[in-house]
């Protein structure tokens, strides 16, 4: 029951039945999915028509239809965030509208498996006659990957059934004899891999192999914005570093491991390792959020990376977890899941408001102006404004946290033989099941992060088995115990035989700290910021004195860690300036994931130094 | 015969008949720009195809045609160029390409004065079907240019009757009683009033008034760029600053000043000089390029100029010119000369390589990598490399470099009552007539801007009549002296009357200087800048030792300025990274107007400290 179920590797994660997440950070934000996020979308959904292009489609209808040209796959992602919501929650209003929302869906596929409302039909362009910018295969893959959340926690149904007759449409149609392309916007690739595992159909993880492999041939047209756009630019195997837009780029690279995985192919995973590494060291924020250039929505350059202009899409968000959980899962390295934990706590947390009604589609790290208001009822711009909105033009990223916010505890555990690895802390139950047979149960307190003990009561233990705990890079000082009794840490775990009965208590150091950018990062020099365990703080100017500038502002450098402040927050000595003076100004920074709930304002993540 | 010649005001140009510069930078420039570049955009306007465009429009061909909605714009450009030129240096040739080129263009007229090629045909679009995007009447402003350029140098001929045509049919189609709104791109505006000006035809200056007056009301269509992409956002007279589309904005400000001029209206002037002074003042890089976006090829905020992101669009230079010599000729301040000087030096003279035939369409201030090979025969897309491109998909760079450096004697002084002030110092001639009707004839001897002595022989003078010499904000410290007699030099401009013999010389500190950001601005924190005179120097890779990387290099801050080097160069003291260590490494600094003539190179203006 997990977004991510490798059939080979030796890494199994533990699904959303066994990961059963309860208040603290992470459960709130479940709730406020569950009580609100859900219907919003479903709301829009219908608002602007989008599902009932499906009603259209299954009458036959064709001709122009509701909003842009991937709009099927926001019905998509909302079905794949119902499937995990129903299973994870039994509550009957969410498999009723599980149910009724696949039911129109299903309606509008054809006789031959080809499953979309914008192509093919009636006055329609023909299908597959713009795979750079038509989205057929991406919002085909979603539709799987929707089947594939319904097949682990439910079994076969009618959605199920559907996905596989558009799969096998797929394969025949871009099979080895097919049209020998790829679509534009990478998604079915990540999509087939994984209903190659739910199914054990080798056939479709032989046809996403064939589109990872196809890729970076130049088997797309040379658009505008250039073919690393799309990573038609570079054979995935050969490519040193994400670039182009970054949601395909991280999409792609998802499935790619998924590929290398399933096929034992060291010489892909490695590349995709490499890529990472490269991507994360100089193409990415200290948010964790990636893409630095509203031009074609892309990684920038190494080093690349303004504050200001960063489009660190919320959808790419989502995909890094992809990815990066992907290569936890392949190589046990404690750093995917700390970069995970960095993404999740400062890009997928940042983007729904705290009603889960209103979302950030970009998130900077920088706002120089209040911004207009939001229209609380209309559809934005993607990246407009200072404020969270309800829906977009392109709203790829609400659906896409709904459906990963159902889905977050397939994210949290994995199992490694003997071994239970527990790598992101969340209030709540894991009850599991060894090796062996016998159940696991822990109890996991916390308030983390913004205290950083982390308190385990082992219910259950099967012999044998040990629990390892992720030890993040940023948590030097880090103590573990286990009944009193210190336990050592390594450079980044602790590792604990599991007794019932026993409570082992880990505690991260949260306190606020300095980090020092990169010399190379030329848009930040000169400037500080400060995290607090995984959490980034931001300076906002509603914090400020009436009529301050938030650009008037500037700290003072000093070698002290700066002061806790309540809620998560930190207090730093500053000054701001009027015209040649520098008055003294002391600044409380708060956690970034809740910039903008005060209201319009000035913002920023890395503070220039006096 | 001036590119720019107000009937209000009490400021009036020089003619590019009386200002004949010889040799020396600009000299130079001028005689590659006939010798090859005039050559090289006719060449690709007839290899793609967009002059046959007319040809096919006159035979009733209708249907798709040729390059991008706004190719004819370039066809027009070139004719201005050509008119300039032919009447600069009479050379046959040069009229006879105009001639030829101009018959064709004629022939694709519609009887009742409609001249395009891209709708209205048969299997086309209606005519103004999407004044968003189809540049009609941009291209009807850029035909109608040609035609003032020529009624100025020549007299009326068949382009100019045509254009009359055009006009006539603009104003039967948008005027009060047409249709109610404006072109998406700007242009026609400043057009109309030139041929108001060059014809005393009132009607045009209405019509232009007319769409000055009508743009920010709301009247083209909410795009998903934002209705600031053109404009359309705010009035004229109520807006505060210059924001959206770089090229756009600037066009539409200098003639929203022809409007305010030749109608007297003071209040809209006003409104222009406030948008010019806080557009230079936090929207401007220290090359005078505007325009800090990729994504709408637009102004960003206040202070937000990214070195490496800068867009700085060759055009958008060109109409930096246009719009502050405007203000200029309506104030008399300096400062608008100033800021002419700083573009002309470091975006007019940066676009062209230096054989004419390869040209930069963006104009950023860092390159972060030596940049992909540029296609020496193909076309390039708009910003991609760091190398000049021969032409590109959006290819109204050229044609517009070519236009300006055949006019750009309009732009070098002015009279002014008794006083004849020049504000830009190129090596040649003037040869101009005082109020009296007297002649007044000045030989300018200069080897400006790599040295500072500007001498200036008065051949010619009349009774009463003064000369005024701009000094740049920049030339602390310049020194004037008439026959070895020192003169009293201002904050910005000597004063002195004019003695036939008598031989006056100014002398600009163009020894190399440090220069600091404003601290305000993020993206060049704890960096600095060296200028040179006018002219912005830069550090290229190329002048590094092999396999150093530039963003391993950082200065060694000093409070001595740099030293001279030769070819208008600064030797500054430097270290280099290595790990851990900075190993000392002296750096010479080029012009920025050079870069990448080296070949492929990274590139940086703004140095940061060590």
């Amino acid at each position: 029951m997990s977004p991510a179920v490798p059939h080979r590797g030796d890494r199994l994660p533990l699904g959303i039945d066994e990961v059963l997440i309860d208040g603290g950070f992470w459960g709130t934000r479940q709730s406020v999915n569950h009580e609100a996020t859900l219907e919003h979308c479903l709301g829009w959904l219908e608002r602007l028509g989008w599902v009932a292009n499906f009603d259209a489609t299954a009458q036959g209808m064709g001709g122009p239809r509701n909003g842009r040209e991937f709009a099927d796959s926001e019905i998509y992602k909302v079905l794949e965030a119902l499937a995990w919501e129903s299973a994870r929650t039994q509550d009957p209003q969410v498999e009723g509208q599980y149910q009724r929302l696949a039911a129109r869906v299903v309606a509008a596929q054809a006789t031959d498996g080809y499953l979309g409302t914008r192509f093919g039909g009636a006055g329609q362009p023909g299908r597959y006659t713009d795979l750079e910018w038509g989205h057929e295969l991406y919002c085909a893959g979603h539709l799987i990957q929707a089947a594939v959340a319904r097949l682990r926690t439910h079994g076969e149904d009618e959605l199920v059934r559907a996905a596989l007759r558009v799969a096998d449409h797929v394969v025949a149609t871009f099979g080895p004899e097919g049209i020998e392309s790829v679509c534009g916007h990478p998604e079915i690739e990540v999509a087939l891999a994984e209903l190659s595992r739910a199914t054990g159909r080798q056939e479709y993880l032989h046809q996403a192999r064939l589109f990872v492999e196809r890729r970076g041939h130049g088997v797309l047209a040379d658009i505008e914005l250039g073919r690393d756009y799309f990573q038609d630019d570079i054979p995935v195997r050969d490519a040193t570093v994400l670039r182009g837009h970054a949601v395909r780029a991280l999409y792609l690279a998802a499935g790619a491991v998924d590929v290398a995985v399933e096929t034992g192919d060291r010489e892909l995973l490695d590349a995709l390792v490499a890529q990472w590494e490269a991507t994360v060291a100089a193409r990415t924020y200290v948010t964790g959020g990636m893409g630095s250039r509203h031009t074609g929505e892309a990684f920038g350059l190494d080093h690349e990376l303004p504050p200001d202009r960063a489009y660190s899409e919320t959808c790419a968000g989502v995909a890094a977890v992809m990815f990066s959980w992907r290569l936890y899962l392949a190589t046990g390295q404690m750093r995917y899941a700390d970069l995970v934990e960095r993404v999740l706590y400062n890009v997928i947390a940042t983007s729904p408001a705290a009603d889960g009604r209103a979302f950030f589609y970009a998130n900077p790290l920088h706002q120089r102006v209040h911004g207009a208001p939001v229209d609380p009822d209309g559809v934005s711009p993607r990246a407009a404004s200072s404020q969270r909105a309800p829906w977009f033009q392109v709203s790829c990223c609400p659906t896409n946290i709904a459906r990963t916010l159902a889905g977050l505890g397939g994210y949290v555990a994995a199992w490694h033989g003997q071994e239970l690895a527990l790598v992101q802390y969340m209030a709540g139950t894991i009850r599991t099941t060894a090796p062996d047979g016998s159940p696991v149960v822990l109890r996991v307190s916390t308030a983390y992060p913004e205290h950083g003990r982390v308190e385990i009561q082992v219910d259950q233990a099967a012999a044998g088995v040990a629990l390892v705990l992720r030890v993040p890079a940023w948590a030097q000082g880090a103590t573990a115990e286990v009944d009193g009794a210190a336990l050592p840490v390594t450079a980044d775990r602790v590792r604990v035989p599991l007794v019932a009965g026993s409570t082992i208590v880990l505690t991260l150091p949260v306190a606020p700290r300095w980090t020092a950018p990169d010399r190379r990062v030329d848009a930040v020099r000169g400037c500080v910021a400060v995290e607090r365990g995984p959490v980034v703080l931001c300076l906002e100017s509603v914090a400020l004195p009436d009529g301050t500038d938030l650009h008037d502002v500037a700290v003072v450098p000093t070698t002290e860690p700066p002061r806790s402040s309540a809620e998560g927050g930190a207090l730093v000595r500053a000054v701001r300036y009027a015209g040649a003076e520098a008055d003294p100004l002391d600044v409380e920074l708060r956690p970034y994931h809740q910039w903008g709930e005060r209201g319009p304002t000035q913002m920023r993540v890395w503070l220039p130094q006096r």
